[in-house]
């Protein structure tokens, strides 16, 4: 048995989109929890020119539903860029499972080898087959941006931890016999 | 052709540190060029209760190094956690890098029904197999600590980009000829 493309992709990004919302979730309890204005929140930022937070979760989502779309030949939706509360990201998230899960697995038949080409930044092109797509592009991206979110809240004080972020793992946590 | 338990995890790994590598070095410049004692970015953190940049780096090694070892059936080696410079940081990224490297491609052969099990935390164990163990702790948990020592140094003004954390898709980027 080897993963498929399939197995390498989806559970994956579903797993960890499902623990980012949880994690905005906690953003919420806490903004709510000490009065802050939750735009300051998705407005947070690590540093004066990267991007928000609102920016990093809208990126994860989209390296989902593009690798979704890229991988098994068809167009990336578009989602408009303008949430400006936390439920909002939470809604994209939704939304952007809806589309992962609504990919079947055979559709991923054959992905490895799929020429994969987009518009970077004009003039830039990428220009990969699937494997590399995923492999080298897609994953690296996606946990860049879920980690920078989390990191985001982590550093404003929200009460999150790696159990929020490894929360898919727990299935294989038990406590020993002693 | 699916992707195989080793080109899942070895060939990540090595280019994700190599990319950390090379954004401690841009690190280091940047202390350098403002007479910052570097000792200081090493102890940089997003969050006082939060692991600062050193651990961060340790930890990202120590998922490399444990996933071949546990992988192919052999007990993880251990390093020290000593490190007090950014050039002993990068120190441990090639001793990371040699080690990963020197567990040849056939090792990963039925590593995904490997059971892989270790003691987390006392009283808690992981118990998985070797794809659930690679797919849901192993690559999570790399990117985390890679991401987060990136989003650390990012945060103390080092100038590096997203063409740092993705300098191993070079290959793929090319010129439009319009």
């Amino acid at each position: 048995m080897k993963l498929s493309m399939y197995d390498a992709a989806v559970p994956v990004s579903i797993r960890a989109m499902n623990n980012l919302a949880t994690i905005l979730e906690k953003g919420a309890a806490h903004a709510e929890a000490r009065k802050l204005d939750p735009a300051v929140l998705i407005q947070g930022r690590l540093f004066p020119d990267m991007f928000p937070l609102a920016r990093q979760v809208q990126i994860a989502c989209d390296q989902a539903k593009s690798a979704a779309a890229r991988l098994t030949g068809q167009e990336p939706p578009k989602f408009e860029d303008n949430e400006r509360t936390l439920d909002e990201l939470k809604t994209r998230i939704r939304r952007t499972l809806d589309y992962v899960g609504g990919v079947s697995s055979s559709a991923y038949q054959g992905a490895e080898n799929r020429r994969v080409g987009f518009l970077l930044m004009d003039p830039y092109v990428l220009d990969m087959d699937g494997m590399q797509y995923l492999r080298d592009w897609v994953l690296p991206n996606f946990y860049f941006h879920v980690v920078t979110a989390y990191d985001i809240l982590r550093s404003q004080g929200v009460q999150i931890g790696k159990q929020d972020y490894l929360a898919h793992a727990g299935y294989a946590i038990r406590r020993t016999a002693s």
